[in-house]
């Protein structure tokens, strides 16, 4: 593996699940792998799971991790090719970029959608730079538009909870919110589940349908009801109209999950990213309920960067 | 020991301190012991010497070491169980705890009084969430009315300073501040004290006793100069009022610890767990005077950690 | 080496400069070296390169690392002798460089220039702090008016890019910028240049001269055209009036590097320190083009970094 900034990175998604899977089984059985190599983590937004999986998958491999808030300890990030930089702005992201190439043998880094402008969330104007100007493999820790180790841990974690012959039923619902939050999560895994053996579906509200490129031929239903009727695993997200970009149109009914709701489906396995609004999201019952997997899905953070960075540096190592 | 966030969970005082002078006699005897495993850091506060301590203690045990920022580098977190979280806030502690449980083998938490509510402080309404969620053992690195490890490390620094057959004389003295300050350190030398072989009395205005749960019978006197009199030790430390909670009831006579008042003791060792405002707390003269052990405390909070860690690492090891 | 804070600090820069190409020839050949010894990394200000080069260097020996964002992690220092701390700061520096003392075996600090009080700055009220105060070597990460370990790099950068037998002609060229900047790069990288077998010369406007500690007998041009007449290397910088303190007199021509005034060179290599402003200090066909040796400059902080440390390790070792 070169980089890993979506699925259409991962050779063969169930092979890279049974490595993730044996890694679980023996996070120590490559611990001199990334000996002498350094990965930079590099955050330009906040993040726990993210932030803290990263360092463990990495130390596990031996790899020399360091962690960089950019906006905080370094300095203030120019974002704009061939700008006249005489504002407030210190260093191009672009120097930026080639520094960290001097240092680091992997550069993976955190870059959330600016949620002002569609255009350069669409075409990911932050991570593009990194795509662009790397001279080493980049791995995306969330981006503009997708969040693909968080779908990798989603998929373990499907896999992990699927014991029958037959596909289960995965419905993505969306979910309340008090301010527009970004499409990555819900982008990422309805790109995952088309590429996994399964029966996926969408529900959202009118207004609230993702990026056709992501969701393809994903059948989307705009009755909650209808859609988590039977469902084996429901993941739980909200995020904000694409069409009507980073708004929140009116929705007249309650999407919140509650247990009443989940009593419609086959006894689904609950699924969400974190963090998590409790009671807007999803009910307090859902969440500490028998049905949440949610911290299993966290916990497989850790062997979705472990087996990633495995990859990445498996290329490295073969030069 | 199984937890560590009050001197309860000390089985042998004097054990502890013995071992943790043979730690700092050769800090790296135990290099391998926490090999493989992660200890979380997490600081919803600020930190010198906890941060720096708890980090070097870690590695002097082969520990992976994940330290957190919360509030800076994380989400925005709720406290209130039950809450419709609809506001600020972005993660609610409880999940927040239950990831660290999937990620560390030891969770460690400094989470200061909110200085706000009697009641949240009094009840730990931080620390007694990280008691009842967390799966793994949980160090407090000071919390709302305790910090243990800075106890511990005045224990091992009496204890070093000490040779005499007779108890020595210990006096906790209250000294100004400019701001209202926690009583943790205060509680928590008095909890402590009661289990040395010394004796021990604390010194403050009126209006300024420590909550009697901490001090029990020990005698509070509020004649500072008659307090000192032939004093072994002074550890001197600002706090607030518990009574009239959180305020700063006027204090007519001058508090600060000075050559002059120190005269009057036994040559006594002057205490404080840093950071100390100079000057209001105590004089320069005191701070940067040969009967000041400051320094030594501050140095003995790795030894203190490294014993709990160890400790800790004991029976999660033999699991 | 027993400190790192300016190139007097240096015995022989030659050999300095040969053993740092070593390091990056085998950046591992002495990574037990700093074994069971921590190096504690304190920034008082933004950092990218000098916090991870610095980070990577001292892993690479083998030490423990301890980083410390002292502004946002720690406390509020206060920097004056013997003041009443009775307002906002928390702990005064010499007991934070005290407690440092008794967790380090070196304490590396970056403390710029206030650019308020000139006579703060030209005594490095900060940095002689540290210099009295530790007990431990002392490297500066930059300091009010130096930065070392980027001169050495530079040093390093320019004997890999210069094969004649005769001396380079190396010009250090002021840049325009928009803010008042501190002289530190510009009066270090002179010093440097002092020791070093190359044709030396300074160019900058009027009002702009350099403090003469620091310049001595070096010929400084005003006409910036006429002194990168036949230059081999110029070295862009910005830095604000040393004479009328911190101030920004007006400059009428512009001073920005452009390929225009490269031409008239000796196709000099182009170095600067980054961050850089973009077209302002210099031009984007110049920071992108051949001649710019800029990124491997900031490449060789870790063999700058790591050369320090190992001298310096040398001497504790050798206790």
């Amino acid at each position: 593996m070169k980089k890993f900034t979506s699925v259409s990175d991962v050779e063969n998604l169930q092979e890279m699940i049974k490595k993730a899977l044996q890694i679980k089984e023996n996070p120590l059985s490559e611990s001199e792998k990334g000996k002498g190599k350094t990965i930079g983590l590099v955050f330009l937004n906040s993040s726990l799971r993210t932030r803290l999986s990263s360092q463990i998958a990495a130390q596990n491999l031996g790899l020399n991790v360091l962690t960089l808030n950019a906006a905080q300890e370094a300095w203030n990030l120019e974002f704009a090719d061939g700008s006249v930089m005489n504002g407030d702005t210190v260093e191009h992201i672009k120097d930026a970029i080639e520094v960290l190439n001097q240092y680091c043998d992997i550069i993976a880094v955190r870059c959330f959608a600016g949620m002002k402008n569609k255009q350069d969330d669409v075409y990911e104007s932050i991570l593009s730079q990194f795509e662009k100007h790397a001279k080493v493999p980049v791995i995306s820790l969330e981006s503009a538009t997708r969040h693909p180790l968080q779908s990798l841990a989603d998929c373990i974690t499907i896999t992990e909870n699927w014991k029958e012959k037959h596909k289960p039923k995965i419905v993505l619902t969306w979910a309340p919110h008090v301010k527009p939050i970004a499409q990555a999560v819900g982008n990422s895994f309805a790109e995952w589940m088309q590429e996994m053996e399964v029966d996926f579906i969408i529900t959202n509200p009118k207004g609230y349908d993702l990026d056709k490129n992501f969701t393809k031929d994903v059948k989307i239903i705009h009755n909650q009801e209808e859609a988590l009727k039977d469902a084996d695993f429901v993941y739980v997200k909200n995020w904000s109209s694409f069409d009507e970009y980073a708004t929140m149109p009116e929705v007249e009914e309650n999407w919140m999950l509650t247990n009443e709701k989940l009593s419609k489906t086959n006894q689904a396995k609950v699924m969400h990213c974190l963090p998590v609004r409790r009671n807007v999201e999803l009910s307090d019952e859902v969440m500490d309920g028998e049905n949440s997997i949610i911290y299993q899905q966290a916990k497989n953070r850790i062997f979705s960067a472990q087996a990633v960075f495995s990859e990445i540096l498996e290329v490295i190592n073969s030069k």
